[in-house]
Formats: structure tokens, C-alpha cells, sequence
């Protein structure tokens, strides 16, 4: 059975508590996992906390990147949800963990988007427009 | 063991081809799913593509929520990823399956970041800066 999403969730603990906080470098690290994965961006919203965390997201032609931090707890929860077989999760996940210094990532990789059609050759994703 | 985050998955089929063209009724759909589930707004990004089909995020302080549509398919693939009790998953995913005039949701529900920690009185919100 075909699915239509990948979802690869990226826990990453003892991370840089400064890079955490540092909502400007976050979403450049963001954007360069997205480029490293082969996703095309279209559009992306950053914002910081108080009294710090950072919480993003990157809209691709694929789907989303998604990033929350908790620079208290060394530790950021990363997300990706794309579409299609060319993504390269494995490179943008190496990549992420070692932009954030983290020690440790738990890393879980599911499907979802189920479809009962036979083959394999639904169109997953979109041209810009 | 706490975790921080809650992520409910929500791939809704047989939805309303009308909706799931319109990014601006999209946009509004899952900003009421955001009020009713209790949650602050703090960003939002939506996208239409050619020659159809809109993927949309909205930050909220308690983390985001994620929408991606095929209308070919009639179907939705919608995220929450939430901190915290307080948050009505159920009542934001109820409006949303009426929203889109589905005729089946499939709907999980995971935790992610997990902590050591003792007690669950850790912070799960920051303040909006």
C-alpha cells in the first residue's frame, strides 16, 4: 500500500544551548538542511520566546520542516514531513545533529498519507506556483 | 517518563474538493482549529501550488500545526504538535473533519521528547516575545 508522506521525527538532546537560542543561525541551519535534502522552499516562519526557545517552520514544495527548542533542556525537536522518494533524510538528519552539537538524537521514521491505489506513480508534488 | 510534546496525525479522505483548493479558507480553517484548541498564535505560512493543492504551518507558542492537501485525492494530511494539558486536540480535530466535509479520518497520537525528568512541572510554554 502506498503512502504519500514520509514523517521523520529528530529529537536531538544535549544540544548547543547557545545555537538553541539563536533564532536567525536556526533558520539558516534549517534552510541548508532543506537544501541538503533536496526539498525547494517556498516560504518559512521563525519566531524566539521569552525568556528564549525558538520555534520554526519551513514550508517546502514537498511538505514542511518544523524546529522547537528548549535551550533550558539542551534539547530541540525537529521535524520533517516530505513527499515524494528523492528526499535525502539521512544527510539533512547527519547535518542537524551536528549543527546543533548534539550528543544524543533519537531519530523514528513512519509513514502516513495511506492510498489504495495499485503502482506507485501518484504525482506527490506540486509545481511552485 | 514525560514527554514534552504531543503529535496527533490526522489524514483526513473524502474531503471536499472545494475546500482543499482554497488556501484562504485553508488559512482560516486552521486558525480556528488553533483557537479552539487553545492555542496562541504566532506565525503562519500558506502556499498554493500549481495546478492545485496548499500546504500551510501555523506557529503557535505551544509549538504548530501543519496542513498539506491533495484535492486530486481528496485528501488532507493535518498535524498538531502541542505542549502541554491544556490543548483540545479532539474538539480542533472534530471542527476540522466537518471543515473539509470528510467522509473518513484516520487519526494517531504520539509523544516525543522525552525527559528524565522527576514530576511533570517542567516548562512547556514559553512567553510570546
Amino acid at each position: 500500500m502506498n503512502a504519500l508522506l514520509d514523517l521523520v521525527l529528530i529529537d536531538l538532546y544535549d544540544c548547543s544551548r547557545e545555537r538553541l537560542e539563536d533564532a536567525d543561525l536556526i533558520r539558516q541551519g534549517m534552510m541548508a538542511a532543506a537544501e541538503i535534502m533536496g526539498a525547494e522552499v517556498v516560504g518559512d516562519s521563525f519566531h524566539t520566546f521569552k525568556p528564549w526557545g525558538v520555534s520554526g517552520t519551513v514550508t517546502i514544495a514537498e511538505s514542511h520542516l518544523a524546529i522547537h527548542t528548549w535551550p533550558e533542556y539542551g534539547f530541540a525537536a525537529i521535524t520533517f514531513e516530505t513527499c515524494g522518494n528523492h528526499m535525502d533524510h539521512t544527510e539533512a538528519c547527519r547535518y542537524l545533529t551536528t549543527f546543533f552539537c548534539s550528543g544524543y538524537a533519537k531519530v523514528t521514521h513512519q509513514k502516513r498519507g495511506f492510498m489504495e491505489f495499485a503502482g506507485a506513480d501518484f504525482k506527490y508534488k506540486q509545481e511552485v506556483g
